[in-house]
């Protein structure tokens, strides 16, 4: 577990052991504000004379150590959580992991926990990363990104018993029931499930797929959703083959592949694996002229918002909340869809973001 | 300055003064590998029981302090630099600055030096965040980004002392001859003049600009561009008068101020601001039957990408290191394009992404 910096929890513990002067000790002692304290250290050339040496005086009686490192050195604990970007590499839906860092960014501040960043290329490079921060104590815990079957990272760090938690899942045999470390992830069926769900109930019966290749673990998982949602909407027994057809991440390549399915007549809408797909399905839907087919996609990019695209929302903020709960064993002090408590996953419900597509009628 | 971590030289200066052991001296000590010494520490478990009871000796008779903490002690360094987030705002642009963060990472790594990330909603906040950091020596530098003018930020940092660069200039008088600060921008100007010219060689003379509302430093400085490319270009002088049209930062409205622009037959290009009000005339272009009406936007986003359009690049790479050379002092030791060695500030110039609006043609 992660340790929250609390002063007040630690003074009081320090007062029965080896109790460490505070700034505020200082303060008192000196009959200065802390703000004060703060200034002696930082720029005492705005302080005045008379209470910089008042100030100094009570620094050195109490023997206070204002460096952080000094904590540091005291309690093996940083306080920091390490988490690694990889090279930007564009794309529509890069764009969800760096929201994730925002908000781990923002969630982390608010309990006191410091965000430090590392850059990798390779599992094997991160690995590297992860080592040097822990063994200079830089790093207390660690947030890894992508998981994906038979990941090393995670190897590594149960071996080392660093605390971690991942965004996504461990992709083992019973993730949920008995997963082998913390995780955090999106229901991904769940939110394919609901867009096939609405598209169902507001275009018509014939709901077709557009999804990676096979093998990727969250792209199957997309699927899954979507097939659930056609077999509990008796989609079948209508007599329409499900249709699903693939693509590799890529928007023109996308359009190509929806170009045959949107020039004919056969669907009512298309469900997508993500918002770059999603936006080549309607470029491709535009072509054909039928700019109002529903098109839905994965992720709920600042693309799928200009197009007006409904998309599905992966609440990044939940996901960020939910791993700082798993850290810290659980606090599980602000809402989330989180499992029961003492449960070593959070699996956050995504949320369907419904756009009227009213595209721009063509003027002469 | 902030200094790099460079173990040699470290080491040379502390054999005068009061030199610590290094993991080195233990491994030669000990007979083993640094690595040995680095798993003894963190995971004694996987080291056999002979090993593991000879690096403890050479830890123990050399008083190494392995913890990272021990150095920032002696030197009140972090060699770690903090740089803020905003809140996740969504929007297309917004994926620049996180591309800068990504580039400031890696270049950050590339030099033994950390980032560190906070968050803050105002200025008055990130001061109080800077300060806390400073105060408990976890930075020894920041990087600020969205300056303006008379930036409390930049006031704060330079009362305090503590280095820093800033994304953005100091927007004061004399920003390049003689700036308040040490500053890294974008050549925004740059950006639309060569934008503008593409557009006046491959589209026609009439290039209207679609840009902000007046007043916005950065946004005043892109529609300069704009009009110095058109002066050059001899424009008026074919008797047609430049249209200047203006949008807040929202796809929709931008879509909606555009609407007039292209239903006319008045002009040959429009040179946008912003990559959001790119996409914004881009939808109104083909609302009004001319999706092939050449549009440039600025930022080079996904977005723009994912629908075809022309648009100004940044190079937050570039930024970057930037940024760190004049953190560090000047090194330039990677490539880019920066005033003189000794300058106080790096101006990128931005280049043109030339893409072939190439609309799918519509099929009956």
């Amino acid at each position: 577990m992660l340790e929250k910096i609390d002063e007040d929890a630690e003074t009081v513990k320090e007062d029965r052991v080896n109790r460490s002067a505070t700034i505020e000790d200082v303060a008192r002692a000196a009959g200065v504000s802390r703000q004060t304290v703060s200034n002696v250290i930082n720029s005492p050339q705005i302080v005045r004379e008379e209470t910089r040496a008042r100030v100094a005086d009570a620094i050195s009686r109490l023997n206070y150590a204002p460096h952080v490192s000094a904590r540091r050195l005291r309690t093996r604990r940083s306080s920091t959580i390490g988490i690694h970007l990889d090279p930007y590499a564009g794309g529509i839906s890069g764009v969800v992991l760096d929201r994730f860092v925002h908000a781990l960014t923002e969630q982390a501040g608010e309990r006191s926990l410091r965000v430090m960043l590392y850059a990798a290329r390779t599992p094997e490079e991160e690995i590297r990363r992860m080592g040097d921060l822990r063994e200079g104590g830089e790093i207390d815990a660690v947030v890894i990104t992508g998981t994906f079957p038979g990941d090393p990272r995670a190897e590594w760090l149960l071996e080392r018993g660093v605390p971690f938690v991942s965004f996504g899942r461990p992709w083992g045999r019973d993730d949920v029931g008995a997963p082998s470390h913390h995780w955090v992830d999106v229901d991904g069926a769940a939110g394919t499930a609901e867009a096939t769900r609405h598209a169902l109930a507001t275009a018509g019966p014939r709901v077709a797929f557009l999804g990676w290749p096979a093998g990727s673990a969250t792209g199957d998982d997309r699927e899954r959703g979507w097939r659930r949602a056609l077999d509990a909407g008796d989609v079948r027994a209508a007599g329409w083959t499900p249709i699903r057809v693939v693509s590799d991440e890529n928007v023109a390549r996308a359009r190509d592949v929806a170009a045959h399915l949107v020039a004919s007549d056969e669907i009512d809408a298309i469900v997508c694996v993500s918002d770059s797909l999603a936006v080549g399905a309607h470029l491709a839907a535009v072509a054909a002229g039928r700019p109002a087919l529903p098109i839905i996609g994965f992720d709920n990019t600042p693309a799928a918002e200009a197009l007006g695209l409904s998309s599905v929302e992966q609440l990044p903020e939940e996901v960020a909340v939910g791993a700082l709960d798993l850290l810290l064993g659980g606090a599980a002090s602000i809402e989330h869809r989180a499992a029961e408590p003492g449960s070593a996953h959070v699996l956050v419900e995504p949320r369907l973001v419904v756009r009227e597509t009213a595209p721009p009628s063509v003027q002469p």
